[in-house]
């Protein structure tokens, strides 16, 4: 196996990555802190408005905050961190776990329209909220958990275990991968007709993210790679991941597809991937929508010489 | 706040990078396959010697491997993938969970001298293991897990929940921020007596790589910093980190330290570093061992023009 060196390039121009760009100071001493937390855990206090994991969108548009004062009594409550000097909660409404998930179409159709920096905001909202909600219990014993840090931790309740558990963040390898010039994307499934994206998966434990990129890529379409470099990184909160964006250069061309994976990978020129951007109706694909970090990769490849 | 753009830049040199590279096929195909899987599980497959997490070392040196026939039949088994074609599995052993964690400082008595490759296959080998040892149950609902796709995977056994849960890979930030030529260096009270390394930190629900080291960097040290670079990556087994090394510039030279967690944090200079890297007894600090990401990551620099 081709071992791939950990490599770089300077990316010079800024990517526009969505989800990212949060205007909000985390405040990490106050977590630690309870008497400051209790100061500022008051009635008064901006409630991010959720239903569930999903935005409580006013008429006009844009995220809603109400105050501390409406959370349901039984939620627990996420210090988010400070934002113009104010403290931002967000509620864990309970029974969250049980309820059925909103499919994806329908959570775009209710934050697309968000401007990036509440859509930033709300990510890192729902990956938290959504974490507590699926982490009632210790995995090492059972036991329920508590709450604790604001919301940046979860222990084990019970006196024998008091076990520590984190909000997870599950770092994913998403490539591009080219060949002389044409670039190796693909389709699962579930895409939408002529849709075709980055290859992408979940770094595992015991490998860096180069060795995972060229993992993923001999698993998914049969190439090996060289040269991966790092280009940008995203956080995606369906439900906790954290993208990783990179380049490779294949060694080869001939595809070996895995079909349980992909239902289709090709090799596009870059004449095929620009018109594809510009949203020709003659570009044999489509490109994923700008807020997914494999559109802003095609944007950076396109950009480069 | 300073947003930080994502950049980086040509490594021209391949970096040492310890816990990486294991020789194995993870052969992900075999996890979904119960039938290939059964095939392989054979008492003759390979069986990685561990004494709970640490390795049973020969008297020559070197891992040892021993046969599945040998396992506790009350151990659960992790598919590790196949080398020379052999299947390799390490056990999970009963009750593991609850025993004393080995220092880390036996730990790597035990582990220092194992060659690279042995030490990549051992680490991932461990997290793994270690994973399963704390996840015995459902997060979501407190019911008890059962090992899953070779032990890539924990099912929640309650009918009525069912989740899967995944190996926890955390992606930590770990930096050198430069400023004039200068290098900042922090140290933790549990590093030994003149021992400094880069400043690090877990990358948080709702950040980009880029953000989350401005932000461990203003946390603990006090200062903005703008192009941040991704330089390499390591996995980390203790417990079961993602090191994502980067190369920040500092906007400013006052440090003001967080002195909950760091005792003491220094600029020092090009010559300082070079000369604590050979070790020279002149040196005013004690740098990282080579097995850290940290120490590669200033050999990086002190490569750079």
């Amino acid at each position: 196996m081709t071992r791939p060196e950990a490599s770089g390039e300077i990316v010079t121009h800024r990517l526009p990555i969505v989800f990212a760009g949060a205007r909000i100071d985390r405040a990490d001493p106050v977590r630690s802190d309870p008497a400051r937390l209790a100061e500022l855990m008051q009635p008064h206090a901006r409630l991010l408005r959720l239903d569930g994991l999903e935005p409580v969108l006013p008429a006009g548009g844009g995220l809603s905050w109400g105050t501390l004062a409406e959370a349901d009594p039984a939620a627990e409550l996420v210090f988010l961190g400070l934002r113009d000097g104010e403290a931002c909660f967000a509620a864990v409404a309970p029974g969250l776990a049980g309820r059925a998930a909103v499919p994806m179409p329908e959570v775009w159709r209710m934050i697309g329209a968000l401007p990036d920096e509440e859509l930033a905001l709300y990510g890192g909202a729902r990956m938290l909220v959504d974490w507590h909600a699926r982490h009632r219990f210790c995995a090492r014993c059972g036991a329920p958990t508590v709450l604790a840090k604001g919301g940046w931790q979860r222990s084990c309740a019970a006196s024998e275990c008091r076990a520590d558990h984190f909000p997870r963040v599950d770092p994913v390898t998403i490539m591009l991968v080219e060949h002389e010039g044409d670039l190796l994307l693909g389709r699962q499934p579930r895409f939408p007709p002529r849709s075709y994206s980055a290859l992408a998966g979940f770094v595992e434990p015991g490998e860096t993210v180069e060795e995972a990129v060229a993992r993923e890529v001999q698993e998914e379409a049969g190439i090996a790679v060289t040269e991966v470099r790092y280009v940008a990184s995203q956080p995606w909160p369906f439900p906790s991941s954290l993208m990783i964006g990179c380049h490779a250069r294949a060694l080869s061309r001939q595809l070996t597809i895995d079909a349980t994976e992909l239902e289709d990978a090709r090799w596009f020129t870059r004449r095929e991937v620009e018109l594809a951007l510009a949203g020709d109706p003659a570009a044999p694909l489509l490109v994923p929508p700008r807020r997914a970090i494999a559109h802003q990769l095609l944007v950076w490849w396109l950009a480069q010489d």
